[in-house]
This record gives structure tokens, sequence and C-alpha cells, in this order.
């Protein structure tokens, strides 16, 4: 086993692989830039080294981190979400300087990230994906040939995009000819590769993905899927495990296709095979080689703790659990709890929390990198905790939900906390309908009213008086 | 079901309570004295009333809780555990005012709450009791003659005693003699009655206590048991469930009694049957007729929400779930977060918390009514919170104890979470050996060192250095 673990990454992830660092008996060590000195990653790691003024740059240098890795004699780097995680140049940097990086092989982060080749892969295992092109597109031509043949609404999408972003909708001949040229070049800005391929767009569809985890003996195992149909432009808001909505039968099925889908591709540590479902049809739309922020309703789900597998697998051990040790047991509900205005337009928050306190109680459980007077620095995205409810029935989930968010506190920026209550509140919601229009569908739900904690310094004061007034 | 429910207590249990009423749609009310003014249960509760400058009284008056309950428009009581939890006059009194008591029958507690009467019921109804008294112990002649023909050492208790109280242990004919009159005086004192008997002392067995729900509708069921041998004088400290020491035949034995106990006395609502196992005998000691501060640990392990099931069972409702229902998930473990210096004898350290974050991540939930800034007052018990971990196997939940103990913060006064973290890392406890006994075995689990968290001040410092130096 490693003895001591490089986080190529900050905020609520890094602390959470201290934490199975430090269950592990493993030394762990944080990097940070200058906007993250007071960072939790910082304080509750082993070891912490600065990596230069820059906010971002130091997170994104494969090389400088790999030095500082071997000269702080680090035997494996985590790379978390996001940042690196999904860089295959990186793992081989990684391989090259003889640690090891907690992920898949960089051949295969390669493979799965060009998206025309993930389809490409898919189909050739029998994997089901929408209907579309064949490989990249030649030209704006192609597209339109194309598009007329399998029909409108269809989706334009960077070959090298992820994380919802690099995609654009058309519903017309009229619109792709207007996309073409700004999607090729955000392409190229965002991704470097003016590489772009065609989806037929499946309306509303659930957004269900798969966790999986592969080791290198050839074990390859699902943990069930999550349903992350409440999305907002593409960002997950809310994300429940299992879906709500599958029949045992898709369950079934969206498990061995995940599983069928990293065999397929020699797939080893933990990963995600994100499908959409709709009609009762299931279409494989890309895979994430990397753990995601979702990760924590599966190990509420299957008591897997998803984190600590990797570092075993990686580390080039078995599995703990074979497929038939996994049960569902069950709801788990995470909330994003972005720093955020939802009623201007989900406007990023930053500033100082002047006041955080944890929710508690049964099934509550909390990742995050906060503190009462901690600053959110400008320079990262806006989430600043992830709130995890459990509970054995949808029903019960949906009130702890309700309960959980009202029991937090989080004050001096304005989140997206309040938003989620009134979608827990949703008559649709609760009755397990919906998909990825829910929330364009709901812009009512964004009238809330702001105050929703009263107590606070007015209630203790009316207390005080009240002990006082001997009333 | 209730529309608003009277919580008669205070701090981290008034806290769990709230939070299941909210859960289910009910009002939660507190009650507070002039010290708890600002605690968490006044600002959680829908609402709070203030009864009275004295810090007990208020809490202990059966009579003004529930005149205070009727004016609220409160159609039942939950008792929380301590104060009058066990009181059977504080049930009659609420039947006799037309609102629900949140526990068993007037009777049931007075007859549970009598040790002499429990254990003769329980030797009716053929659960295992210790070799003792029939009843009642006439005089000092009687006790020396019993405890010739059971054998030393021997338990002089009071009848009426309970929660580790009024319990005296006698090795000798000396000592009884000794001890007698002190016995009697103090269960007076402490208890009201004079009553005392006499039960052969197991010597350092294990702690076992078996959790139980009974509805109105005549069904019975165990959620299994909960291993108490981690004590201190009578007090508990770290609490596991289930026990990581008994057999399968054994666990079910135990639960089969503890149905069994329940049933014989026409119990009704969540209780707990305690009892001491060593050699593979088994003995009922008593009935907790209440929930108990370590429920946590059995609704980590088999997912029921026991506060809610009391509400239901006191509403009429049949059971959630049935036997075949229960399922046994894992391991869990609570530390019983003491403001408390263990190197000074375990003295009460009151006072300003100056610093609170709690601990998060996989498998760890935290039951608590502490802030920063709270201040713990002198007159309550001095659990100030509860530490609760859950994880797959035993291994993991001692390395995910240790981690969340270290995790946490509480600063501003001593507590015994260092000391929990010794006793985590003891070779025989890891090794699942531990009776009644450890604690007092251990006392080199005091030299402990006072610095565990270096990072808080100098490491933000070193880091704000090291950004700004460049290094």
């Amino acid at each position: 086993m490693f003895k001591k673990i490089l986080i190529a990454n900050r905020g609520e992830i890094a602390v959470r692989i201290v934490r199975t660092c430090a269950e592990m008996g493993i030394l762990s060590v944080a990097i940070f830039t200058d906007p993250d000195r007071f960072s939790l990653h910082v304080k509750r790691a082993d070891e912490a080294h600065f990596i230069g003024d820059d906010a971002l740059a130091g997170y994104l240098d494969p090389r400088r981190i790999v030095d500082l890795a071997r000269e702080a004699g680090c035997d494996a780097i985590h790379p978390g979400y996001g940042f690196l995680s999904e860089n295959d140049e990186f793992a081989r940097i990684c391989h090259q300087a003889g640690i090891a990086f907690i992920g898949p092989a960089s051949e295969v982060i390669a493979g799965m990230g060009n998206k025309t080749h993930a389809r490409a892969s898919m189909i050739k295992a029998g994997v089901p994906v929408t209907p579309g092109s064949e490989g990249n597109l030649a030209n704006k031509q192609e597209a339109l040939t194309l598009a007329e043949e399998i029909g409108y609404p269809i989706m334009l999408k960077a070959t090298s995009g992820g994380g919802g972003r690099g995609i654009r909708r058309c519903d017309s001949a009229d619109q792709l000819d207007q996309a073409w040229d700004r999607v090729i070049s955000e392409a190229t800005k965002a991704f470097g590769s003016a590489d772009v391929f065609m989806e037929k767009c499946v309306v509303d569809p659930l957004h269900i993905e798969v966790q999986i985890l592969a080791d290198s003996h050839g074990n390859v195992i699902h943990l069930f899927e999550r349903d992350c149909s409440i999305q907002r432009r593409n960002q997950k808001l809310i994300e429940v495990a299992p879906s709500p909505q599958l029949t045992p039968e898709q369950r079934t099925y969206v498990g061995e296709q995940a599983v069928k889908a990293a065999r397929a591709v020699g797939y080893e540590n933990a990963g995600t095979v994100e499908f959409l479902v709709r009609d009762n049809e299931v279409y494989f739309m890309e895979m994430n080689t990397r753990v995601q922020v979702e990760h924590t309703i599966t190990e509420e789900i299957t008591g897997v703790d998803i984190v600590r597998e990797q570092i075993r697998i990686a580390a080039g051990m078995k599995l703990t659990y074979r497929q038939e040790d996994i049960m569902l047991h069950g709801f788990a509900m995470q909330f994003r709890i972005n720093a955020e205005d939802p009623k201007n337009d989900f406007l990023p928050t930053f500033g100082r929390i002047t006041r955080y306190y944890a929710p508690g109680g049964p099934g509550v459980r909390v990742d995050t990198a906060i503190y009462t007077g901690y600053d959110i620095p400008p320079y990262f995205d806006s989430m600043c905790l992830k709130l995890v409810v459990w509970a054995m029935t949808w029903d019960d989930v949906l009130e702890r939900g309700i309960r959980a968010l009202n029991d937090m506190r989080v004050q001096g920026v304005k989140t997206t906390a309040p938003y989620y209550q009134e979608i827990l509140r949703h008559p649709e919601f609760r009755a397990r309908r919906f998909n990825t229009g829910f929330v364009p569908a709901h812009p009512e739900l964004l009238n809330y009213s702001e105050k929703r904690h009263p107590e606070g310094v007015a209630l203790a004061i009316a207390a005080a008086i009240a002990a006082h007034a001997g009333l």
C-alpha cells in the first residue's frame, strides 16, 4: 500500500481524500495556491505545499505537481475531479516519474475524453448510443445533411468537451447553420481542439449514470445508478441514488451496460458511465474517468468508500467487494450548495462566510471545506458544500432533505439552499416525475421567500427578555 | 397523527426530537430555563417557552410542563432521556390531561423502575436474572446471610435507582457490613426510597443492551443489540452496535429474551433491555423505559428512526417494520464527547466553546447542541456532543472513529475526545476483547499528549508566510 499520497486538488474533494487517507494510515500531502492558504484542505492534510501565487496555474501544472510529489516522497497522486483529473498527459507524466496515478491508464482517459472515439468504442462493444455522426464532422455541409437524416433537434458537441460544456442544441437547419462556426470556435478555445460531432438530441431525458469499480485483476462491478436529472444548463444541482424513476429491469440493464462499457475499454479504477434514458430507451452519453462530485450518494446507499477503493485499485489490490456483495440500502440525495443567487440568474456570490453551522442528526452527511470566517475566493467553482441525506424510503428522504436544508446555516453569501427546498416541495418531483427539463420548466420555483430563519439574533433577544421578565 | 409536540428536555436530545418532528410535519415546542436561553433547542424548535430562572426546576416540574403543553395546544409530550423520562407520575399527569406521553404506560414505568419488581417480572417470564434477593432486603442480617449463600462479590442496589447510580459492590462480609447503612442513606436521599436489594456481582461482564420497539397492536420487535462495556464508574463512554463480541447464537438469544421481557410487562413504545453477559451466561439487569443516549448507533445499523417510531407508537399507529425487515448493516460506534478533563479525574470543564467545527465526510453523524460561542452551563450533565461513526466492518469503524475524532474541533474546554482515541488504538479493544473492566484496567491510556492539533493559528501563519515568500 502507498505510504504518502499527494492530492492534486483543493476544497471539499481534497478534504474528502485526506479523510480516507487518514483512515487507511496513508500520509496526505496538500497543495495550495495563494487564495487557498487558509483553506481547510491545507489545515487537514498531514503536509501542505505552496505552488504559486496564481490562483489556478499551480493546480493545472502537471510537471510542477509531479516534481513536488517526488520531492515530498509521495508514491501516488490523487487528482480528485476537475483540474487535471481527466488530463491524460498528467497520468502519463505520473507514470513516467514512477508515481501511481489514482485513476485509469493514460490511454483510457484519452480514449474516453475523445467523445467520438468513446462513441465508436461503445458501438463496437454493443452498448447503445444515440443516432449521430460516425466520428467527427468534416464540415458544415456534412452536418446539415446528417441532421436532416436523423431529424432535429440535434446536439453539436465538442469532441474533447465534457462536464456539460461545449454543447449546443440545434432545432432546425437554420440554427445549425448559425451555430456551426461558434461551436468550432468555442471548442478550440475551451478544449484546444476544433473537432465536433453530432448526436440526435434526446429531449428531456433522465440523466442516469452508473458508478463502476474495476481493478487490475479483471474484476468489474457496478454500484448501481444515480439520477442527476435535476440540472440547470447541464450543471447538476440535486442528485439521487438510486434513481426513483427506473424500473428494476431498467436498473439491471443500465448496470450491465455500464460494466460492459468498462470492460470494453479495459477500464481500471472508479468511473461513471452516463446514460440518457427516455421512453424506455437507454443511450450511452459519456464516461467520466474520475471520482465524481456526487459519488457520496452511492457511498450512502451501498456503504462502499469509493475513494478507498480507488486507492486500493491503484495500488494493485483486488476490489473489496464482489457484485453480489453490493446491496441497495434506502435512498440518498445530494444537494450542491453553491454560493450563487438563484434569484439573480444564479450569479456567483463570493465573499466571507459570516456563519456556518453544519446540519446533523440521523441520515445527514456533509462534505465541505468552508467554515465560519472563510472567504470563498472568486477563482474557483461556486460549489461550497455538499449536503447529503439518507433515508429508508423516497418519501422520507424528501422530508429529511427539507429538514437538513433548514437545519444548516451558511450565512454571508446567498446560496442555492432555499431554491432546493422549493424543488423538494414540488408535487411532480415528489411523485418521482422529473427529467432534465424540470428546472427550465419551473421558473416559478425561484419565487421563494428569502426570510427562512427568523431565529438568530431576534429570537435570542426575545428569549433573553422573556427569561429576565420571568414570563 | 399529532399536530404539536412539547419536548420536555433540553440540549442535543431536544434538538434530535425537533428534527424528527420537522420531518414528520409536526410542530415542536421547546421549554427552557434561564441558563438555556441561548440553547440550540430553543433556536431550532418551532416555538419555545420559558419555564423559570432556576436551571433545573422547570425541567423537573410535571404539572407546570403539562399545563404549558395544554396552553400551547400540544397533543403530545416527548420526555427525551433523563429529567422526567422515567417518572411514572409525569406519564400519569399527561394521560389525565389528555396529552399523549411518548413512552410506555405509567404503570409499566413504575414497574420497571422498581428493580425488585422488575426482577420478579423477569423471573416469572422466564428471562434469566442474576442470583440474588427475591425482593427488597429486610435488614442487614438478611443481607449478610444471603450474601454467604450466593457468594461474594455481591452488589447492593437501590430498588428505585437507575442510570448506574445507587449501586455498591461488596467483596466480603466486612465490606457489606460497612456499606449497608451508607447505601440505605444514599438511596433515601437520591431516590426517595430506602429499599435495597442484592444481586450476585458478575465480575467484568459485557454490558449488552437490546433496543426494542412495541406498538399498541401487540407487535414487538428488536433492533439488535448495543455493546456498552466501555464504561467508567457505570457511566457509558463509547457504545458499539452490534456487539463485536457476541456470537450469532448469543445475538439471537438476547434479542429473543428482550422481546420476551417486553411482552411480559405489556410494554409499549421504545425501550431497552439491559443484560450482563459473561462466560456465555446472560443475565437481565434492567429495562430502560425511554429513548437512550446511544439509540443513534442502532439507527445507523438498521436505518430505523427510533424517535419517529416512538411518536408513531404513541399516536396509536402500527410499527413501520416487521422483525424480518430489520437487517444488520455494518458497525456503528458512538463517542460521548463530555466536557471533562480525563487527566484530572474526568472533572467537568464547563465554560465557553471558543471554537466548534463538526467532523464530516463518509460515515459520520453528529448530534449536539453546542456551537462556537456557546457556554456550557454547569447545571446539567457534561456530555456536549455525540459523535457517531459507521463503517462496513469492525476494522474500518475503528479507523473512522480515530479519523472523525481528529477531524472534530471542540475548543475552549477539555473533552474526552483524545482519551477515546487511545482506547481505539488499544490492541485489546481492537481485537474485540473488552468488558466493563476495560477502563479501570487501563489507567495508562490517560497518558496521551495534549497537543493534537498543531495547525490552527500556527499553521495558518506559516501558510501565509510561505505563500507570501513564494516558497
